[in-house]
């Protein structure tokens, strides 16, 4: 299997870029192709130990820079990683595409360069999102606005396929991202995707709102528009911000830990045998809460992190004619690699095929829906 | 000044509404006409000091029940509590209307009775809600959906002077909820909006990520579709919910206190004096994880309920004409009395003819669009 790497695509490229292929490479077995500016990537995979690994540079000297209109740069740099990587997939050169380079770039470049699965009127970006009792599969965060019902009833085919073949979710539940668990709530789109979800073969369990999907254990897959699904990921990513930040201004007031250290005083006064000691032990617990909090940041940094949708592997833009992973651009080697995983395994269980052959979706688009 | 209150609309109700209601009477010297079941009201305040205090009862033998179809209700039950209350509003018999009762039929008996501010086309529910640094009045929360951008661009204007008025804010920065700060962002409404806002003589600092209102310190007033805003206010709280689920699960494993813990383990030992003592205090370190974690817990429920928008006072109905303040479901005396004040300022502050006022939106209604 051979899979394309963008290697010039994200915060860190070529470096975090090449030392992920390097390692999925020898993790995975696959043949990485590495594309971009030939030169940079051969110095930069010198650094490595690369015997035996199937490894693969292909020059693409353009470069789309992060505040590039995304189609107009995919359509004018037509010898940009993004460009000249998609084609290989078009001609079959190559199994699946991954980039952590511009999204925006890799969606337009997509949907020109490979084109949609016949039947699929638009694209959706399925991220894998963080519930308290596991993960759940989000989409569409950021592909497709302005969705139609049809839309939606697609991508709750599609992102079930994705769950069940890639994740191994048996039967997902399906759910409507809603402001309200009854079937009336949720604006026009949502009510009248709702009524057509209701009517399909799907496993959907209904609407579901917000504190239903984190916490509730309720669903597999959530199904938004791309603006509101878009919006659902950013918030909760701002939230778990705001809320750590909150709880370290608590611990940072000593009143807090003082209380909680006053529990144990007693025995502490206990052990210290002499009321001098005891003073002087007393003393030193007023120093502590500032200790505490300091050793509890790591925990709270672990937490915030967890609601970063983007540390979930690469993301993979579902209704396109390949496979396409998109990665976060703070991407580190692991992230790279992980999402380079992914891409292995959705070739691996004919995720493009799957979707081509959903059937009786009522979406299955009109010439010229399709565009 | 007279406000009535809906004295069976909420959770604890008449209980809550009536020691509220009591509370603002003294508090705040307006009187307070409790409309709901007589007997019942009267039962209630008998338990109350209510000497001097200007309090009446006025009779309104029928109750809407919380899963009711809140236009059906309001229309049929013409001797509910909110169709006396708002119909006394509507004849000049009294000047606000406030209820922690079933939040859609207030909406609709409040634009079925009172009718809209001529020209305001939509209403718009505003709530307060806790940013970092400070508050942000979000708006529409629940309202409206399937906006118009003529309606944000309205809603925005009454936010705006909601906030200068009442909530004595200088130039109220004004932003529209999106998925990025870019112009470009949103879906087509807000893309809509953002050209009419930015149009308008509005304080508008363009848009706003769930991030930039969050912590960003970026605007006072926050404007989206019913639908999104709705999902927004509820998303908040469920991450936080989440966010302090996930740090309590941190924090109750022994490892990451004990961890905290270590820093002072030294100067303990020290202290101890013996060995025999300092093992039997380093024994009694392994309680405290515990201890600390418990003690830490209120701490952790006041983070979370500072992310509850419902906390923050009543919630303003804007465009219909007449106040009317909608307060939660849950809300103990205090928050009673809270909505209650918050309604006195809106009429002290003219609010209602403020919003009648407003110039210059593009939105004013077509007679058909007035229904």
């Amino acid at each position: 299997m051979r899979i394309i790497l963008d290697a010039i695509g994200g915060d860190s490229a070529p470096v975090a870029t090449v030392a992920g292929a390097v390692q999925a490479a020898r993790d995975l077995q696959v043949e990485v192709v590495l594309v971009g500016p030939a030169e940079q990537i051969r110095s930069e995979l010198s650094k490595h130990k690369t015997d035996g690994l199937q490894l693969t540079v292909v020059d693409a000297p353009e470069v789309i820079g992060m505040d590039e209109h995304a189609v107009q740069a995919v359509r004018r740099k037509k010898g940009s990683s993004v460009a000249v990587g998609l084609r290989m997939v078009r001609d079959g050169e190559a199994d699946a595409f991954v980039s952590a380079g511009h999204s925006g770039a890799t969606m337009a470049g997509a949907v020109f360069i490979l084109g949609r699965v016949s039947g699929i009127v638009r694209p959706a970006l399925a991220t894998i999102f963080p519930a308290l009792h596991g993960t759940i599969v989000v989409a569409d965060v950021g592909a497709t606005t302005d969705s139609r019902p049809e839309y939606l009833l697609q991508w709750a085919h599609m992102t079930s396929l994705y769950a069940q073949l890639v994740l191994q979710v048996d039967r997902p539940r399906v759910a409507l991202l809603a402001n309200g668990e009854e079937d009336s709530k949720g604006d026009k789109l949502v009510q009248d995707a709702h009524a057509l979800l209701r009517n399909s073969e799907l496993n959907f369990v209904g609407n579901a709102e917000p504190k239903d999907a984190l916490v509730g254990n309720v669903a597999d897959v959530l199904i938004a528009d791309g603006f509101v699904g878009n919006l659902f990921i950013k918030e909760a990513e701002a939230v778990a911000k705001f809320a750590v930040k909150k709880i370290q201004q608590e611990l940072s007031k000593p009143s807090v830990l003082a209380r909680a250290l006053a529990g144990v005083v007693p025995t502490l006064l206990l052990l210290a045998g002499s009321k001098q000691r005891g003073r002087v032990l007393l003393a030193s617990l007023v120093g502590m809460p500032a200790v505490i909090g300091a050793a509890l940041a790591p925990a709270f940094v672990r937490i915030a992190k967890s609601l970063d949708y983007r540390a979930y592997g690469g993301a993979p833009l579902l209704g396109v004619d390949g496979v396409v992973i998109i990665a976060h651009g703070k991407s580190d080697p692991m992230a790279i690699a992980s999402a380079i995983r992914r891409a292995k395994e959705s070739v691996e269980h004919g995720l493009v095929t799957a979707i081509g052959a959903i059937e009786g979706t009522a979406g299955k688009g009109t010439a010229d829906e399709r565009g």
